[in-house]
């Protein structure tokens, strides 16, 4: 009656995220306050060994699944939204020319990622029309200007789409951490998400070779080339629910610890008043769907990932609806979360010490990656009339 | 990562579970409206070969399992609240002597309900302690009133829960339909759930025997014999989804076919409608929601069945918080969607001949069978406290 | 600081219709479930004195301004929302003429009203273009059909709107009871509102004279001409307050009376109940912003209504935002009112001798009148681009 | 019908007002981001002429009700929620010797404040109860600790309230700035009101002059006494409303001007975004409900004033039920519209150059005050069972 995945024990890498994590938390606060390039965080993620989660084994790699690799970024956010986005970010990357590049690239990219532990990251961005590639003999120039490249400055392989003079779909090539001509313009300076250095950076005729091309001379056209975008979504669901659960936990400990019951409540705790009770009673329910919910679609997407290239755009198009429900129930839930915390605390739970506030502007910030309105909009059209999202970076 | 049980295929019984809701679903409107005894569908019910679902199969039952139990009661929910709460019930009270009675009752009563095709009923609702029991003999004698009998009036087995003098837990038995002495009132006359025919009965001087009382002589005080209980909620969910389940369908086929675009929409078709294909995409993906926590709970509730004596009283009560979750959720969702469907399909649908109404009055009565409020408080409570639920004939 | 207006004192029509509501409370669950003609309630309505009330006084009338005429369908509605919607849509059409009429009619049908305690209904309804009008001499004869003829059969004076070939814009007529050519089809039997008779006509040759038809030979394009449609706008937010309010005070009454504490509350009322005196704070604090904002869009409303024929397009529009703003609001609050009163009461609150469920149905239907989404559009396009809602039927 | 205070023209002064919001809304983002003493916030403020607004013209004052001071406080605090919280505690405690202390007390308070342009401020905060007064001679020293003195530094007056050693209620008094003895720990770093200094204050050995101590001798058990409780808990209101209007005002602005239209909307600007519009639509609802739900109790706190000593404990209670409800809407709507502006703005409003996080920051901190769900129980127990709210600091 229900279809599963047979996943194998990968309980040391759960282990490694959770000591990660607990690590992370430690000074979350005081790197949130500080903002700022995420170096301490990635090289600690470097040393855990986890960056080539997701690299098949007949690679070098650990070979966890999506599942898997989903939970690990979800561990990673509760302690900390930056740290969650960067990973999850890596992980898609690290299997983008799986997806998209040629079976050469594939092979390449992950060999690479686990022989030398490389974290990526990327400004794939294609609203950000403003970055031009043309062609230098065999390879290519860059010039131009892309935005919200995350985590780009800490990253050893650099993805980012650019635009061919005429050509409405945008080359997409990965450059090493060393190439010339690539200027951050430090411009990272938001309220949420401070740790992912998401600068925009300007390209001065930067190189980009032949085979950093993903998918140069053969071009995916199969619904398989395009469904990385929609594991990247689910990716983001659970860096929202790593923030949510983070938030809850830490609202919990503080109620046990600190607050104090109302004058007129009639209980001698905080933690025995019936309105606190109810309200952790309908969080915990609502964060509880909310994963249940996500769970069940990343057990879609590993399925279809599974099919690789004989994904069709039928299949591809259910999973896409799956995803798009986890992640606006997500987004309301912990929104939800992030905000009435403080609730269950009081006054004093506020001061910046704590550092509570991050798990709502965290989560306010990323959540605006592009609008929930439009996916509860595809999957109407889907339910009602059966029609398939459009395909574009975003669904 | 995630815990599984290997389900058994029981496709037939599901494709007879789905034939008998289709057909149940195409009187539903005018049984809503006459009320009265559920003579037709118990009828149709015995004759579906589903009575004995969840008799193990040594016993000659069928041997499902309660996750796939609690999917039948979710399909037939869908066509028909009414049948749904009597379907559930009954699953529940053919397993009432396995969890509280003795092993020879537990033979017994699998035995005959299979053999015989019997159909259960009950009022156990130990809020109403009008119902008195007094030893005659070897045996016992009824008398008093009971109220909400739901079903009856047309089981074969009926089940009762009455006091003794001066001792605070009831005794519960099962008596067979033509036991002499009992009367219905016939007044179950409510908005919703109409054909449960949930009467109060009167008990003049009603033979008990000895052995018809459940656990007689050597009362269960483990943790298991209370476990009814929790599946009892939980069966209550799975009616209240898939009630929720048949007002989104019933709603989606009227905008298809019936929905007219609003004048100044610019739009030539309601199901192009932005706000309507918004509203289809918030209450499909509550919905999702809903019945992915309850599967949860549902794979919860079959390994702590599994355990069968051996469960504990803190497994017990983790697998309640579970259940409670999942009807908190399930109830909120369930009236959120059977209340909001009408502004997907506009003024027209409120004509009595669709009973379009009828999703939200049964769904709005049987809810409040036992207060959402305690169970998110029991939630907190455990959440904060690691307290578990007291344990009462509803947590 | 504050806009008022300063109105006189009717303290004495509020007792009438205080009385009036009071008894027709006392039958209103009988009328319902019986459905049919509303000849009862119109003949306590006609008998009370209340059918000219805004009528001004120098035509015989009482001259209750519209502050005064909502507050009493306000009134109304709390006993019973189908008389509330008759007895708002009368006193809209007894300004009909005022507004769209040649000052020969507004006259005329002032004085009539007065004279004769006159009692309107209508079927205007402009998306049903099914009735057809056409020149007969100096006349009219109308053929065909239209639906939603609200309490047309108990009316003395009975409006409609049909169509003339070729023309886009329909005629308005007022016709009385005894003109010949009229059938019902008697098919109004919805889940909500059922005394409201809104059933569709028929129409053989039926004559129209040349002054029956509104505004003819001078058709006003002022925007004063149409602003009886805003003011109908707001009428129906007083039903559905009204709806809530009742649902809100039976609610209370039963709780007061009826309910029994939960088992495990630890207090021994359920007026006691921590989370039902929360959510009677949450409700009526819901009811009391509602009321209050309406209450603001009728004294705009009434200061347009003393512009008269010098009301600008510019200030129309923004009243109508006032009055859309209302309506959102109060179909929210009140189907959060109407369907939430069962948690404050528990389980035996659904016994159909009480009728509880009345107050949704009527509700749930009465607000499905007109699309609320584009109301709210309508607000969000004035408050971001100062644009006014275009106007139709029902903006 | 309707009850109203003739409020006469202060025109004048909402000019004033209106400038001064203008001036401080420009460095608003900078003054939040910095922290640190309100000195340029008072100073302004102090130039304003606004300080004595609710002194009566007998006493110098300008002589604002109640209704007109909330205004002035709703209009500061759309730029900047810190100083609207610091302007109406000033304005609640310019009226504290009117209610609470000697009538000789109220003119000397009343006259200097107006002479001298005084500026005050509070630790009165009864949970905290580590500071101790002491008789010493005539007068009284002062010794301990006061955490929330919100403005105190910059205050002209200065409130506290101490406990007498065996006496239950504590004695609230009044000292000047240059009162010696007094140091600020300087300990404000919360998340929100940044600009508030709610400091921590240590006494040591402060003197407090016998007449310098409220109601001494005499001091007031009437209900009058305690109602700037019910004054101060709407004035907070208003704070609340302030911030959230301010929300919605930057976020109309910015997605008038920077906000782009989603890729698959259709729309060529995301002005015309039906989704973008719908929200907007709701949000003014929500908002306008809140402020005429508030304007309401504002009319009945200044009916209660105007009767003064007169007023009943029937009367206080009743308009402290009507406060409660406004503070319960206006905190779930403000923490609503603060939250959910992003979603109408897009990804680049999180920019920290902004400030938009500020407004949410803001109303979360300075909403949990006190928990609205007490208030929201109060209003259920006046509702249900007539009950009036127990008389505390807070309610």
């Amino acid at each position: 009656m229900v279809q599963l995945l047979e996943i194998k024990d990968t309980k040391d890498w759960f282990q490694v995220a959770a000591s990660l994590s607990q690590e992370l938390q430690e000074n979350a606060v005081a790197r949130d306050s500080q903002a700022g390039l995420p170096d301490y965080e990635i090289n600690r993620l470097r040393k855990s060994g986890l960056l080539p989660l997701v690299v098949p084994q007949e690679y070098g790699g650990i070979g966890g699944n999506w599942v898997e690799a989903l939970k690990i970024v979800f561990q990673l956010s509760q302690a900390d939204g930056s740290i969650g986005q960067l990973y999850g970010n890596h992980l898609n990357l690290v299997a983008l020319a799986h997806v998209s590049g040629t079976s050469e690239q594939k092979e390449r990219y992950y060999r690479e990622t686990a022989a030398h532990n490389l974290f990526w990251a990327n400004a794939i961005n294609t609203r950000d029309t403003r970055l031009k590639i043309t062609r230098d003999g065999e390879d290519f120039r860059v010039n131009g200007v892309k935005s919200f490249g995350t985590g780009i400055a800490v990253a050893d392989l650099r993805v980012f789409s650019a635009l061919q003079d005429g050509v409405e779909v945008p080359l997409i090539f990965v450059i090493p951490k060393d190439r010339e001509g690539l200027v951050s313009q430090q411009d990272w300076n938001n309220f949420g998400q401070r740790r992912t250095d998401s600068d925009t950076f300007t390209f001065h005729n930067v190189l980009v070779k032949r085979n950093e091309v993903l998918g140069i001379d053969n071009p995916s056209d199969n619904a398989f080339a395009t469904f990385l975008g929609i594991i990247a979504q689910l990716t983001k669901v659970y860096v929202y629910l790593g923030i949510a659960k983070g938030a809850f936990k830490a609202a919990k400990n503080y109620t046990q610890n600190n607050s104090k019951p109302w004058i007129t409540s009639g209980v001698s705790s905080a933690t025995q008043d019936p309105y606190i009770l109810h309200h952790y009673g309908e969080l915990w329910t609502e964060l509880k769907a909310a994963i249940a919910l996500a769970d069940q679609a990343s057990v879609k997407v590993q399925a279809a990932w599974d099919k690789d290239v004989n994904l069709t755009l039928q299949e591809r198009g259910e999973v896409a609806i799956a995803v798009f429900a986890a992640k606006a129930f997500a987004t309301k839930v912990g929104l939800n979360v992030t905000n009435r915390i403080f609730e269950l605390m009081g006054t004093r739970s506020t001061a910046t010490k704590y550092g509570f506030d991050r798990y709502w502007r965290d989560l306010r910030t990323f959540t605006l990656h592009d609008p929930v309105d439009y996916k509860l909009k595809d999957i109407g059209n889907w339910v009602l009339n059966r029609e398939l999202p459009t395909v574009t970076q975003y669904s």
